[in-house]
């Protein structure tokens, strides 16, 4: 939909992002308990929702974080499939009756309408803890402390929290604004500044990549509601118009399709004009942020 | 209902319960977030269930540990908070109507009879979050790391998952077992571990408590299993005979109270047999350990 062909000449996002998805979903498939393991009922859960197609968009930002930072090998897997636990954890959640009722993800039934309504909430507190229990292995508490404070009340939760008591409500756009910095860039930002964080990357790089991670989160949520709007339910593998049914306000219904889309590449335009400033080997980073504009999830 | 009276002279259970309450009463006040800050309605809706009149039975044992091992001072108060807060997130997502559908806990409606169901998951996921935010940010990694293997698929969450499946099954006595030891002892045996391990004990030591904590805890839940059969709803602040009434099975409905108590005091004798053979200063530990077996939460 919004095309954005400026990737660097030497980093294709594809190869990147199949690079990341293909180490970190090796490293999963080793990590998350077996479904033979009792109890066998939570892990079938578990990796249902795990091995549902997800892009593992956040672990390659992660990754890529690392990479540029200078890091090498496996010392960022751990975080990187933390990442994609808690964004799993979240999605089970939010997809719940008592949320937002959603019966498609990713093209599949969702979690609840599978396992029930009791496994799909333990399945997504089972992996929460086994991410906050990955990161800590490593012994890298500041990047414990990142993974917290993205998913707390001031990140990810918080803007869920807002999210639902919105619904069917009149809101503005400072409203839309704080659900999406909090439910989508905080754990976004927080996956860059994880990663910079396990190549020990001095502060000022750390701040760089957050504020980067908050532009570019921003900005994919926005590319995301404008997708929700315009895609079929086929296309987009989860109920299309979902938001509209929820009576959600988003920066398409609040500033229309066009201004919303001119926000999305001033925010992409601005976070990699911010990214290439760092000292840091930016390239691949650069290339899957424009990617994420360029398609979703 | 089950008496017993050979504590420590020096020792008062229910002064040291006391003081441990205080202290991290105080500190749960400053550490949570204020109702007043955004979003207000989830950091009410954790206070509301934080706040409930709970014990502090896994602070004052995590404290206990603590001191018994030699730690002095305040450095103990985050895992002990932490396990406060992650005590209280299971009793949220336990009470919810896809779990055991309960309306009363500790005397007082249920946090999503109060604040909705999508808040009660949100608020149990917020302090589940902070809790490891907490652990984390003192920087001892083992900590955080016990505190993941008491909540996993492996620990406490395991439990649950077993629970709802037994329900309405006729399920014999290694499954009961089987749910005791994962959802209640492997909390209680982390929150010694977890003192053991602030006060930097040696391994010997950690693993002794942790022992002792499973055999208390399995005791506890038997005491408690009794209780919900033998007592009124009034007295108990909860649904008396929710378990009955939840097609639970338990110690005394599969062996009879009686049999049942007996085991819970074997349980607490041979702990406390254990524990005495550790060269810790376990009084304050006994004391506490004992009384839980007077009464219950």
């Amino acid at each position: 939909m919004i095309s954005s062909t400026q990737t660097p000449a030497a980093v294709s996002a594809e190869d990147y992002l199949r690079y990341a998805a293909d180490r970190v979903n090796r490293a999963l498939e080793e990590l998350l308990p077996s479904e033979q393991a009792a109890p066998s009922e939570l892990h079938k859960s578990e990796r249902y929702s795990m091995f549902a197609g997800g892009k593992r968009l956040r672990p390659a930002l992660c990754m890529a974080a690392y990479e540029a930072c200078g890091g090498t090998g496996d010392a960022v897997l751990p975080a990187a499939c933390a990442l994609e636990m808690v964004h799993t954890f979240s999605l089970i959640h939010d997809d719940l009756p008592c949320m937002d009722d959603d019966d498609l993800r990713r093209g599949r039934p969702t979690n609840h309408k599978v396992f029930g309504e009791a496994m799909a909430v333990l399945a997504g507190d089972a992996l929460l803890v086994q991410a906050f229990e990955l990161v800590a292995n490593t012994g890298n508490a500041a990047c414990v402390s990142t993974l917290a404070r993205s998913l707390g009340s001031q990140g990810m939760l918080g803007g869920q929290v807002v999210d639902i008591l919105s619904e069917g409500k009149t809101v503005d756009l400072d409203t839309v604004d704080y659900i999406h910095r909090h439910k989508t860039a905080a754990l976004i930002a927080g996956s860059l500044v994880m990663g910079a964080q396990v190549a020990e990357a001095p502060a000022p790089i750390v701040e760089g990549l957050r504020e980067f991670g908050f532009k570019i989160g921003l900005g994919f949520q926005i590319v995301d509601d404008c997708l929700d709007l315009e895609q079929t339910t086929e296309t987009l593998g989860k109920d299309a118009g979902s938001d509209l049914e929820n009576n959600k306000a988003t920066y398409p219904s609040l500033l229309g399709l066009e201004a919303s889309k001119a926000k999305a590449v001033a925010l992409i335009e601005s976070a990699v004009t911010d990214l290439r400033a760092l000292p840091i080997e930016g390239a691949a980073l650069e290339a899957v942020a424009r990617y994420i504009f360029t398609r979703v999830h």
